[in-house]
């Protein structure tokens, strides 16, 4: 084994962004905000053997008994009700694959993420982290028979349309390849990786549960969803149709099955997407899929608005637009689309 | 392999709880609130053999490559900002072993917790969750060779002073043996226990760093500490013992280091004891621990009160006492004390 250990740069001036970006707004004035769990399930580890394991490196094995009663594939969820209350339904953001509900708020260079921007505009919005990720958790081997994956420091700047692609990233920020008029706030990149988290990919049946039950205890509702959220947020509409008032599907990777889209007539759905999307092929197959999705739903009767954000004359967002310099010109598209269905006064 | 999945109770009486509770008191007024990471390092991993894993159970094996560079060992902070505000310096809320910040917001039965209690006092509180817990994610074997541990269900509850010790947990809830006067929620149990993350027993040095890390960029401060955030709390203010201008440690499991104690001779200390703590032998032998720390700290010239919340007549404090039935009445003595230092208006 060997292990090259980089200590980073200490970073005090990104670190005080955080501070004055959320004193420079107006005052939030809440009526309420808490947190809360919903789902999971206790499940009975039985029969295994008594492992033994080593607790510290180079101290002496010890004994695991892994059998017994565990809480497992619960869902964190925390809430924030405006005094102001102009969304006439509660808004319910969903992250992607590898994060947490950090995705919505401060960005990564500490300005105000969506979070608070769609609590100002007067939305009770609940944000959650996925089964197995933050502050929901996770299950133990013995209960989840497949390893946690963990993501490379240069992926997402090379994937997620911040750089070029493959290839893009260079150790010398200087010589990375950011992509023309990029929106993403590179300089606090590695605070970005700070919010990213390992992820399972054996866990999609338990995430969806957990949703289901966020659902039936909070909604109906509209829903916000990025990315792989996106891929639980339409079969969680499938299951709960009529509690789903609405979907902003923000680059969802995949969408619902196309066999149950029928079931989304009545729910209006809104897809975005970025800059860059067409000349990245993973993004190119992504939005293929949303748009065949999108064109089931239409045949069964329903309502999917796709805005291509270039096409507005916005240019340069990359796949994390919720943080995304600006992150809040995206966020009136979506609050004007929705007040026209009428979800917003 | 066998194991045994319960279903839990929908729960539904008990989650709307979070919502009434937190209309009932009066409007939260913020100049801001948002979130970052501190600390954190990147690690290179190489030379380790590409593996085989089994990605989905029944599926076929597939390649995974471990070797790069990864983010690891930053935490995660979330901060509320009154517009009242009282106390003279930022409050940091450090969380116990098995935990995240989460333990701080609203209880499990859906009261608020001492987040909002004390946000409502006029602090700003800055919440964070340890390193490798929640929010704050964690690193792959190939960083940190040892393994997570997971608490079982009826662990805390016989170990928490809730129930009278070992054997006080049955599966039937009449059948349990609380204590007598016990003040937690032991009717929402279940969702204390969603709460709970699994922990490392190898990261202290981590998460110290990344305390630190967050008093450099934070404080001058005050530090509320609970259980194994209380073993964190002292040993990181001997490093700053400048910046940490006064503690609050709730039932700390271990304090500092007797040898530096001398450090905390300007840092105003107080440890606050629940119920029962003498009657279950854990909590005597930490208790023991805190007060020859305290002692220490005074034979340096500090100084260290002590409460023992039943000798102020407040009776069946758990452990877990920011989230007990009675966690206002604890929080207004802790305020009090904080008001006679002169920390808070």
């Amino acid at each position: 084994m060997r292990c090259l250990l980089t200590r980073l740069l200490p970073g005090a001036a990104l670190g005080l962004f955080a501070l004055t970006a959320a004193m420079a707004a107006e005052d939030i004035v809440l009526r309420g905000m808490g947190s809360f769990h919903v789902g999971g399930r206790i499940v009975e580890v039985s029969g295994k053997p008594v492992r033994t394991i080593v607790r510290q490196p180079g101290g002496p094995p010890s004994q695991l008994d892994p059998n017994g009663q565990y809480m497992v594939e619960q869902m964190y969820v925390q809430y924030f009700l405006p005094k102001n209350r102009k969304g006439k339904l509660p808004l319910l953001m969903w992250h992607g694959g590898g994060l947490t509900g950090v995705t919505y708020e401060s960005t990564p260079d500490g300005r105000e993420g969506w979070l608070n921007i769609f609590i100002r505009k007067g939305w009770d919005v609940y944000n959650s982290d996925a089964v197995e990720r933050g502050r929901s958790g996770f299950a133990s081997p013995d209960v989840w028979p497949s390893e946690p994956t963990f993501l490379p420091y240069a992926d997402p700047f090379e994937r997620f349309r911040i750089g070029d692609g493959a290839g893009s990233w260079n150790a010398d920020p200087a010589k990375r390849r950011v992509l023309p008029e990029n929106q993403f706030p590179v300089e606090a990149y590695e605070n970005y990786m700070k919010q990213t988290v390992p992820r399972w990919l054996t866990t999609d049946d338990a995430i969806i549960a957990a949703y289901v039950a966020l659902v039936d205890k909070i909604c109906p509702c509209v829903i916000l969803v990025h990315s792989q959220g996106g891929a639980f947020g339409f079969k969680v509409a499938e299951q709960r149709p009529d509690k789903i008032k609405a979907i902003v599907a923000i680059e969802s990777a995949t969408a619902g099955i196309v066999g149950k889209a029928a079931a989304l007539k009545n729910t209006p759905i809104l897809m975005v997407f970025g800059d860059y999307v067409d000349q990245h092929p993973r993004w190119a197959a992504f939005k293929k899929i949303d748009l065949e999705y999108a064109a089931a739903v239409r045949a069964g009767g329903g309502k999917v608005d796709v805005i291509y954000l270039p096409e507005l004359g916005i240019k340069g967002n990359s796949h994390m637009m919720m943080q995304d310099k600006n992150n809040s010109q995206i966020a009136e598209v979506i609050q004007k689309w929705l007040a026209g269905k009428g979800l917003s006064n």
